[in-house]
């Protein structure tokens, strides 16, 4: 973790041991270098990062002020690492429906970058949040870059074992959001109904050179999932 | 418009005129001083606009590179200005149902942070993409921030309008989204059946102070809208 990125935890958790609020003012530029004994330029960087965040605003010639966190069980879908850190506190389990090395189909071979006939790790599980149904998962692992899988890995966080054991670093990712019908077989492992609706989440991960290494399907239950999107002013 | 936002606006601009893909890279640092005449710094700060908006990403030590532009006729949830500037390219048309002053309801005076009784702008609009529904919206617009309204504006972009003539700065947004079920009324507006599905998105505007100044509701025709989700890093 670069020396901002450690000052950007410490910033938050600044905020959360302190309780604050939308609109509170955080400590002056020359008080947080005094405070982190980092630079000026260290500081800046971080609170750069905290914006991006959702966590700080900064207005101009005025301060740098809290932004409210979002309401509890919401899933911000500006973290881009994987959704468990916004439902601490839910219990979160997996169901694995199955994992199986394969070709992948063309579209997703294509997205991924894949040379002709390049296995990945395919990964189906149902994602269940305090005993129910959150969503339907569908995920292909670029071999190249997620070099091992297997099953007891995939009951927990995958992100947490590529991060912390693979050490991948995540770069930017792309999300395309719709809603659309489950199938009788997705609806009867959701406890629902054929036809009934789910949002629909198409993600593309990337390393953080920009190579892309998980393509990622998840059908939300319309009941139990809920989201946010912190924008900022740009 | 400051120097670095101009700049982010000259480099989006560059990368449309040279057509240039994802993973192509853009000139270095000195090269961009160089070319667009101003600080070090400038360039940078408009970098990181252009990286929070999804256009670029950096690669320490080895360059800036372009991202892909997203599948046409998404909304680029990330965006906090409206959707107008997404669907270029398509027509985009407005039914209004009602534009009335009034005391809105207590959340929506909460989340504004209005005094008691103060008034606001209560918008109801049949958004229209080609000639079909796209969205139903209901705005409540703050009379403190959004002095004036009637129903000439409201038929146009009404982003467009704070933006050019009331000279709102618009800050951060924070947009809640969730699968709702249309009323009856809801689905005759949109072409739809009683209990069809819509994705619902809730927003609160800010200014650049963090003032909030429009709360506004969405509900998503299913078949319509698609969404973006450009996401960083951290």
């Amino acid at each position: 973790m670069l020396k901002y990125e450690k000052v950007a935890n410490q910033i938050e958790l600044f905020i959360k041991e302190n309780d604050l609020n939308q609109g509170d003012k955080l400590p002056i530029l020359d008080d947080l270098t005094e405070e982190f004994k980092v630079s000026k330029s260290t500081i800046i960087k971080a609170l750069d990062i905290l914006e991006i965040k959702g966590l700080i605003y900064q207005v101009r010639g005025s301060g740098i002020f809290v932004r409210k966190s979002h309401r509890s069980g919401y899933i911000n879908l500006s973290g881009g690492d994987g959704f468990r850190k916004d439902l601490e506190g839910f219990k979160l389990d997996s169901k694995v429906i199955s994992l199986e090395q394969m070709v992948p189909p063309k579209k997703v071979a294509l997205g991924l970058k894949l040379e002709d006939n390049e296995e990945v790790y395919h990964l189906k599980r149902l994602r269940i949040i305090e005993g129910a149904p959150l969503c339907l998962e569908e995920s292909y692992f670029s071999k190249k870059h997620v070099i091992y899988l297997n099953n007891e890995i995939v009951q927990g966080s995958v992100f947490d074992y590529l991060r912390d054991d693979l050490k991948i670093e995540f770069g930017f990712t792309d999300i395309y959001l719709r809603i659309v019908d489950l199938s009788k077989k997705e609806a009867e492992l959701m406890g629902l109904k054929e036809g009934d609706a789910a949002l629909l989440s198409e993600s593309m991960y990337h390393l953080h050179n920009g190579e892309p290494f998980n393509y990622s399907i998840l059908k939300y239950h319309k009941d139990q999932a809920q989201f946010f999107v912190p924008t900022s002013r740009y």
